[in-house]
């Protein structure tokens, strides 16, 4: 097993990574031990790894949520749904929330934990390679809105984020890669050296080498973490973390949520970022073409859909982003070092769009 | 005008007290200066007050968002409602909700602006005293549930609470009773001298004597923001703040949302947290038969609806306060001196609350 502190002072919390955690009753007890737990998850998750969690929780009673599957599921109306639970379940503030499932169980269950009784405690349990390696940590909560993605939320940190990785072994190949854009979105962010581990381990993480898994997890968990730890409430280098999601949340909107998968539209926002960014000569084209490579290796989408340059623009001027009219952007100053900004040329941007997504 | 800081950092903030304010461009640009804004009011008191919210913003644009006017109104629909004004109106963090009117247009705007985006501004222009002494300030936000009060919210901080005490002249006497509450709670919390000013003054305040109101609100808020300072998330200190309210919510919930205003259902838990202190020897009877008195003398319910016994015990057994089984009150050491405590006889509570709230 291995272990990561997010270190947010008083709201400080582990990451636990390895196999089997889920069914360790040592670990479940001293991460998870509140006198009453609501269990929250979804269809398709709970029959797979509820049993282990129970193995786990060794005889401790709790109540169980259990929603339907699937990002449209992302919505105040679940949020209103758990809370039904918590307040059935008669919970109070020395009880917790265990959100077991993909990223959505962990924003959804997240945003009722941040809401009742104005905060209660949760503890994650990330059953996909994106929630494992980007959701889960952080303390971002959140529903989609027609109007936009987590376009409502709260900033609640979890009490631990426990990652089972034996529950890769349920995850479909198309979600694995879906995750896997996130850990080439915190290697461009941050760590050129990981992004070059990542070009020569990629097919050995998609192949589920545990070993490469767990580390490929440890390494993006580390850069999310110390990011984190810096800017809990993204008032600055947070926003980095967004590379690839200005486009990649138009990408979804436009196709309608829950027919690309967050992970796919993101990869393609990411090829969109890097492309930008070497057009405009913050970026070595060879190294923007690295980043379409590794993604394209993956088997990931690398362009977006054919919504139209318009159609686009617009999507993104609906995003949190979007300061006094102008649009910052996250651009790459290289492989490894990203920055916000909004000093790029609007042509450039529309140009791109128009070329990638259509007139 | 009288001004206020709540020291709370970076998350510091004025209350300004006065006549007019709202009509007072000067004081809406300094203190609600963004660049889009949207009003959130309820059908009462939009009409009556939005012309002079209207003076006061001298010319600049606004979006508008108007709920009915009731408690029964403090719903996750109506949070929604004003998140879709949100998107609506493209707003974004830099942009500001104005939240004109009562506690629970407050409460209701204050969650909406907390979970849009995962946080924008809002600036509180509360128009009833109970929210003008309490609710306003201090950055508790929430809706209810049918499982209890306020089980659904957040801490969120305003950038301004502007008091323009004019706005008092519109209140209805009952409402305006029932705000009196709060400010004799802030006393009973904190401040024995205020106590006496009170029993010498609340004819003045109830008859609307400006001078007298004036004093009144500005020694409740100064309060107020002094123990939301030195605890913003109701760690410690901030719980005082709830008393007679443990009892209150039991009597607003067993009586049906609306049907006993919130200032006269904490009236009836001031006199019962008092009248509990008094018979387990913390306070003075002659103290306890004060606290009743002043409540009187303002023409507020001093006793409970008969709910009974058991039903008030399982009423508040839902309260937030609850931890780990053990209901925790606040009581009274004097005047002036309010502490949190479960060392109380149990059947003391029991049969206090069978005399006054029936067997």
């Amino acid at each position: 097993m291995k272990q990561l502190e997010v270190k947010l002072g008083r709201r400080a919390y582990p990451i636990l990574i390895g196999p089997g955690l889920l069914g360790t009753p040592a670990v479940l007890s001293e991460h998870a031990g509140a006198a009453k737990l609501l269990v929250v998850t979804d269809d398709v998750v709970g029959p797979l790894w509820v049993p282990k969690l129970e193995q786990g929780l060794a005889g401790r009673g709790y109540e169980i949520c259990v929603l339907p599957g699937g990002e449209e599921q992302k919505t105040l109306g679940n949020v209103a749904l758990i809370i039904d639970a918590l307040v059935a379940a008669r919970l109070n503030r020395d009880g917790m929330v265990l959100a077991l499932g993909g990223g959505v169980i962990g924003d959804v269950a997240g945003f009722a934990a941040a809401s009742y009784q104005r905060g209660i405690p949760i503890v994650q349990l990330p059953t996909t390679l994106l929630a494992q390696v980007d959701s889960s940590v952080g303390g971002k909560t959140g529903v989609n809105h027609p109007g936009g993605k987590n376009l409502i939320g709260a900033f609640h940190q979890p009490s631990a984020v426990i990652i089972d990785t034996d529950t890769l072994s349920t995850l479909p190949d198309r979600q694995l890669r879906a995750g896997f854009t996130e850990i080439v979105k915190a290697a461009l962010v941050a760590d050129a050296e990981f992004f070059s581990w990542l070009e020569a381990n990629a097919l050995r993480v998609l192949a589920r080498d545990a070993e490469a898994l767990e580390e490929a997890i440890r390494r993006a968990c580390a850069i999310k973490a110390a990011i984190v730890a810096e800017d809990e409430r993204e008032q600055g280098r947070r926003a980095l973390l967004n590379l690839g999601h200005t486009f990649g949340h138009a990408i979804e909107a436009g196709a309608g949520y829950g027919r690309v998968l967050h992970g796919e539209a993101v990869a393609a926002g990411l090829v969109l970022a890097a492309e930008l960014s070497a057009r405009i000569g913050r970026l070595a084209g060879s190294d923007a073409l690295r980043v379409r490579e590794l993604l394209l290796s993956a088997g990931l989408p690398v362009d977006p859909p054919r919504l139209g340059r318009a159609r686009m623009l617009d999507l993104m001027g609906m995003d949190k982003k979007v300061k006094g009219g102008e649009l910052r952007l996250v651009l790459l100053d290289g492989i490894g070092k990203a920055t916000v900004t909004t000093a790029y040329p609007r042509e450039g941007l529309e140009a791109l769009l128009e070329e990638r997504a259509g007139a």
